[in-house]
């Protein structure tokens, strides 16, 4: 379905929204003060500090005034007024004169529709009735910068669209999304837990850890395929090595120390400094490189306990992430390979379209322009030769160089960004990695840091919502269920059983003495995708009825018929 | 071959052989302060505190003094003396008179020979004459009480036999140790390393990972088939859950801990507080018993960095845990499969003889006296039921309940306790564990721990110096190596690479263009068990030689035959 409004222009749409949510905000409750209000991904918001708190009854209220608003058509009117207007306009609200002050030119630009106006950068639909398929979401509470020390405010949410229908669907896909939340779902599949002593950390329950387990088992086989080779470091080093990588400069607030008999420790927030030791335990020669060495690796970051989100946003969690370690003119076929092994893992998941973007050097970057230049044009050729539709974000890239982001759009035509490429000429400064070319002389290594899953828990969360909790045959934690009709049915029923486990299919048989109606309820609540009913009939034929998820039945089939379905099944 | 002496015996000769060293040294250096001399478990040390250091060539003196001593052939006398008596004849020797403050009776144990005496409670060889093949081994340093901040002490080492065959058996078997060192061979063998970053703390390279990773997927598929479940649960938790488990109290010294935005927490020691809290995360009937949740968990133990000994002794390593939470009566079958499993296990990498211990409740037990009885009861009728032998070691369960140690003798007949069996009681008092009876009623769950490698590191490290660093073929990180006569036949060779990752053999290519004598070298050099020479005459027909580690050939093998007999050796 191709869309007819870019991404930009609903960006446009978006915060034009803003603006007129603030409007009617005005025209209700004048004393409101106004800070900012952006667009989202989703949509916008605007946070408030308002005279009296708002209540959520007060939100279709807003809504209306705002189609009031919308329908007069108001003209908005970009301009730029001096800096001291400004301040004059916004006399009394120190959030905004806050805002002021740190633009640099010496005029600030003002939005304007009608009485209202709004200090604003620009980028808008024409007019007010531009706005037409909109919605407020939310009323929820935040911080002056997001910064708990700062005033407390007040945060409107909502979203906009060009279209009815467009809006109709992001309603009923967000609803979707609710009934099928993987907090949920973890617990009525019995897949994970919370608990308070460990605040923001996991615990996989048997079918949860069988989830992660194949997901790990999956992507360490295409890897090896690959070439890569496998390693494991501490998960706490001295804090001297934090300090050297640079994490301790910029990442301090998120890391877990530890001190033991006068020694410092820091839990490790990533997993390159391991990788880095392992590379410099001895000198290398370029005939050993690429090197690539993969680490499914245990992180700590900390992180709000107001921004926790089930799988989604932890405390701890695993990254399969990869260090290659090569000369600069490897890395556009190691980037190539890497896209391609992305496309392979994303694909086998169902998730299309995958939109990819390339990070360029940013104003404040490290390395000389010779060597961004080189590696940039490294990626890019990399990406051109894949055949792959990309988009260039100017500055977008790492201070230690450019980058690849890779967004999936799942069955809820939600965007992730999971994978990742990354080139890294810092790190390789820091710790001094060299390598011996040809001419026997030591040059620097280069390093490439790529994650495809990202989090191992965060992509199994979203797995967990994309396929609405049924999970493929290959992913899910019991794959088959015999359910007799009849206990005399068991002796058979174990058979298959057998038959299954010979496979290495996670099969099971439902030992109660329920009704098979009961028995069905049951499987179809755990998610099982095969359901194998076995009655008199069957076991008189040796044969097996399977009930798949969706209630589709196949009735008649061999022991060894179902064999060789689930081998094709499973791969 | 049937030993003459038992383990008693030895103990007792190695205790007198202690006595005969400290008796020598007085001689020679009669301002020594004696501490204390037990046995071990490969000979005797004595702990001094001497006037002037003793020096390495003061051992050779020091034994020949022995040896004059043995043959005087002094009858060794015990005698119980007052107190009062033992002080006056200590006066002016703080570590004796501290020794004799802690004993609570009125008289203390003194062993005489000739002119010398010494604190002991007896149990030694008849007379000097008795101690005849014995050696000093090594001077070390150590501290009074193993307490660094107590005095520091001089401690020589030696061992005795009661023959001479014994003991140059040992010597040899020491040598053979020492030159297949497992932190010798992990380098050799680009295994693992160690860095100052991460003090205590193993990197694995590939090659080791790979070893670690098949040592897991190989216990893991057997528990697959007894019924366990794998979990995994968060490395770090709140200190509270150690405060309820009591490790805080028993166990904090060895503990590493961590502070952020004012939670406190605890790295995990061991690995059964998450087990619980995922058995307490729901009710559970006694239908769900016996559950069987295996973690393979990294741990954290400070040790002090005197003790550390490459895998042998790190500061964090992985156990194969695994809790069985049951009901009583299930103990006794729960752990016939576990002693099962166990011996499997130690049978599959050929350790023989597997020696048990069977632990009873020590003085100061936890629980009631019908409990322990009915609980020591099921794990000695479990024992009864395999039919194995096992020796009983009144008073050394657990103070939480009794248990079984499994110890097993390597190729160079040194002893490991790897395997072990607990019964807990007090985890589920403390954390209220229960289930449902089938009357209705909450019953108390049963806890086993049980580990079967123990740590997964110190396991590899014994395999390698078990196995001299030639590990068997399905244990071995490269499999087979392709090494082709010249360069023409490195297309069939890859044929044969291909045929072989087809089936999973870790197999790779000599690339470089050494004489074949090079490249059998290096793979012998890297302990490949498989070399797969293939010249002019292979290709021609097809077929492969095959040289194995130890020099013994095979030709004229077809890649059919190859396939076929690489399938068999990797089971």
């Amino acid at each position: 379905m191709p869309k007819k409004h870019s991404k930009e222009d609903l960006k446009k749409l978006r915060h034009s929204a803003a603006h007129l949510l603030a409007h009617a905000v005005l025209e209700l409750f004048p004393k409101t003060k106004l800070t900012i209000g952006p667009a989202t991904e989703e949509g916008f918001f605007y946070d408030f500090l308002p005279e009296k708190q708002f209540k959520e009854e007060d939100l279709a209220n807003i809504e209306t005034k705002m189609r009031e608003i919308a329908e007069l058509d108001l003209p908005i009117i970009q301009k730029e007024i001096p800096k001291e207007e400004a301040r004059k306009l916004y006399k009394g609200n120190l959030f905004k004169l806050e805002l002021i002050e740190e633009i640099p030119e010496d005029t600030v630009g003002i939005s304007t529709q009608g009485e209202f106006y709004d200090l604003c950068k620009g980028d808008h639909v024409k007019s007010t009735g531009q706005i037409k398929h909109f919605k407020l979401l939310n009323l929820s509470g935040s911080y002056w910068r997001a910064d708990k020390t700062k005033p407390a405010l007040q945060r409107i949410s909502g979203t906009a669209f060009f279209t009815t229908e467009d809006l109709e669907e992001y309603e009923q896909l967000k609803e979707e999304a609710a009934k099928y939340d993987h907090r949920k779902l973890g617990q009525q599949l019995d897949l994970f837990s919370f608990h308070e002593e460990g605040p923001g950390f996991v615990f996989f329950h048997p079918k949860g850890k069988t989830i992660i387990t194949l997901l790990t088992r999956y992507l360490k086989k295409l890897l090896d395929g690959a070439g890569y080779k496998d390693i494991s470091t501490p998960i706490m080093l001295l804090d001297k090595l934090w300090h050297q990588s640079g994490h301790w400069e910029h990442y301090k607030k998120n890391m877990y120390f530890c001190e033991k008999e006068d020694k410092h420790y820091a839990i490790r927030p990533m997993n390159c400094p391991g990788a880095i030791l392992i590379y410099k335990n001895r000198p290398h020669s370029y005939r050993e490189l690429p090197l690539r060495l993969s680490e499914f690796g245990l992180v700590h970051r900390y992180e709000l306990s107001g921004v926790l989100h089930g799988l989604f946003r932890l405390r701890a969690f695993t990254i399969d992430d990869a260090h290659i370690f090569c000369t600069i003119d490897q890395i556009e076929k190691e980037v190539i390979t890497t896209i391609k092994i992305i496309h392979t893992v994303m694909n086998k998941f169902g998730f299309s379209p995958i939109s990819v973007t390339l990070g360029t050097k940013p104003d404040k970057a490290m390395g000389s322009t010779d060597i961004w230049e080189k590696a940039t044009h490294a990626l890019q050729n990399a990406l051109d030769k894949t055949g792959i539709i990309y988009e260039i974000n100017e500055g977008d890239g790492a201070f230690y160089g450019p980058k690849i982001d890779f967004c999936v759009e799942d069955s809820m035509k939600r965007e992730w960004q999971c994978s990742t490429i990354q080139l890294d000429f810092l790190m390789p400064e820091r710790f001094d990695l060299t390598y011996i070319a040809p001419s026997g002389e030591k040059e620097r290594t280069v390093m490439v840091h790529r994650a495809v899953y990202g989090s191992l828990e965060r992509f199994m969360g979203i797995l967990l919502e994309h396929y609405k909790g049924n999970l493929p045959f290959w992913l899910s934690p019991i794959q088959a269920r015999i359910l007799t009709i009849t206990d005399t049915q068991k002796k058979y029923g174990q058979e298959i059983v057998d038959a299954l486990k010979q496979i290495d299919i996670r099969v099971d048989m439902d030992e109660s003495s329920d009704p098979i109606s009961g028995k069905i309820k049951v499987a179809q609540e755990e998610r099982i995708p095969w359901m194998l009913v076995i009655g008199k009939k069957e076991e008189a034929n040796k044969t097996i009825t399977i009930r798949h998820r969706d209630g589709a039945q196949e009735t008649g089939i061999s022991v060894e018929q179902l064999v060789k379905q689930a081998v094709e099944e499973n791969q």
